[in-house]
């Protein structure tokens, strides 16, 4: 418990240092001309609350903020409102190898048509921005390996939940999905996590955010940090699905009190 | 239980001159020559059913099936169905300004992202139809003033809930949606639970649904207009939504009549 | 039991020939060349796992798993990737009277608006193709009668859990939605309840598929094909929504077992 806090207080103030650096050299992105126009409450909720004061928030660095706002965008499908967040996603460090991983890892977890659809404007994005297709090749270094343990317990539990009932399906998931999808070095096991969590609660899908929460938290994220995923996203995917994620981080963060 | 049977007689009464006015001076809205080519039979649903009966249905006004049709386009992202329903929500009375105030309120509900596509629409249609940029500065009344034991109990829910695992999504809760959005003059308090009842419906988000149903007849919405806001959705977000909405429905309403 | 298992191994058989004979004559669809400059590793998933093994097994025809993949980007609003989808599906053997009554069973299972959206990419591709108008009318033939039982047991549970709540929504899903549009010859009882559930698990609406899988397996859907059919839809809507469709299945499948 203890040394979570403290965990928690180094990143946080490791990336109060990031935000520092990124306010000297950016302007906060603007929203539209139409939106001060046509909304212009909504204007300054967006230009003083959601810039202004979440996106600086020092529990999430800009990099993770705008990783899981394009997993939220791409898993609901939001193209319209990409090419912005791709933009700002490249300025505040996101690797083009990076957003490549991204996309092929939502195909597995929000469909084949939204990674298609997200594909689109990104290469309209990276052909603006001059970016290489050297850079998207993604790294050739080997697979990254998973925990054995953690990993036989994740398969033990496919294989009696979905197993007898579409083996074809927990085949899929342990050959391709872990064995293969999760290994690729082109996203870290923490970046993974942080992307699957955000597109379950875009989907409103809570069943499985407390398998990837503890996942997420066994590779690195904090408490703090996964209270900030949520906050940040009820801006992205809307209160309510936000709220209804809230029980789970809850009840995995008192189950592993327990534990340790 | 009586008086609630004949304030729904009178809003019944209300209602169906107001469509009987209505009707002489506006012909039925028409779908796209397409959907009666490649779509014959869904053709006869939309013309017969669709607009031949369910808006013309007394049970709401078409300004309210306007408003919560809206909620519902803007809630899912179907931009490309927004043209023809903001003109029809102007023709059937919906003030710009609220029209402005509903995708601020969903910005929230529903996300940043589908309230800035619906902005983009939205601009083109008032264009189209000049209306000045004065009729979308919210109106300069002070803010509204939530009833203070409801809201006490509301805060008490969140505290409890989310507190202890969100503590700065609760305080977001609390300082921004419900002590400035909800008391914003731009639409009433009962038009705001419409609108949040809609995008809850809309995004298959029961849990919060009952919360704001009581909300919504501690504000003036009765049993009959609560029903035929899921039966109008049924046509906007598809059956299975709706289905799943009147188990709330059906709890709220009794233990409303056993308080009563 | 093995009865089942009998029908099983013949549909497999028969698919497979279905199968052969389209490999001859077809190649595998493409991914747009985007696809391979930005997301090389998606590429990759998709010729290899998703074209190269998914649509060639044996346990659900082509023609079916285009209905099932159509409906579900029909039911997610995802027009940008219709287009594909939809000529893929007229090459599988879906009848453009088929593709019609498909869009129009989905106005009420995933709302107008999707329809509606979807009618606009139909017509451009049956355009495109030079389809007659005449291969759009719907049949000419008698409605489908109901097996009176079930319908009268369907019936009972509609006024049970709907009809004091929702008399019109109750009176609508009788008239309507039974007694109208699942008679309609465009289409048969068993597709119909394949679409009703790809449309089910793309919308993340669990509770009512138990209801329609049963229905589906009562209109000759096997153990193995309901089972495919939660496998290929996890490729189209992603593998969390999948996931959660598997213990409805198992429920449903014990359930079935007992009673036979």
């Amino acid at each position: 418990m203890k040394k979570s806090i403290c965990t928690a207080l180094t990143v946080l103030c490791a990336s109060s240092a990031a935000v520092a650096e990124e306010e000297k050299t950016r302007p906060d992105p603007k929203p539209s001309p139409d939106v001060q126009q046509i909304t212009p409450q909504l204007y300054s909720y967006t230009t003083e609350l959601l810039f202004g004061e979440v996106w600086k928030r020092p529990q999430l660095s800009p990099r993770d903020r705008s990783l899981i706002t394009l997993a939220a965008l791409i898993s609901a499908g939001q193209t319209a409102q990409m090419t912005g967040h791709l933009k700002l996603g490249l300025d505040n460090g996101l690797k083009p190898s990076e957003i490549s991983a991204l996309i092929t890892h939502l195909a597995f977890y929000a469909g084949w048509p939204n990674a298609m659809s997200a594909v689109t404007v990104t290469r309209q994005i990276f052909t603006e921005r001059g970016i290489p297709d050297e850079q998207l090749v993604p790294p050739s270094e080997p697979l990254l390996t998973l925990e054995p343990d953690q990993e036989a317990n994740r398969k033990a539990a496919v294989a009696a939940a979905v197993g007898g009932t579409a083996p074809d399906l927990a085949r899929y998931t342990d050959d391709v999905l872990f064995a293969d999808l999760w290994r690729q070095p082109g996203l870290t096991a923490r970046d993974r996590s942080l992307v699957t969590m955000a597109s379950l609660i875009t989907q409103g899908q809570a069943a499985q955010l407390g398998f990837h929460l503890n996942r997420a938290m066994d590779n690195g994220l904090t408490r703090t940090q996964a209270s900030e995923v949520v906050t940040h996203l009820a801006f992205y995917v809307g209160w309510p699905k936000a709220m209804s994620a809230v029980p789970v981080l809850k009840e995995v963060f008192a189950a592993r009190a327990v534990k340790s």
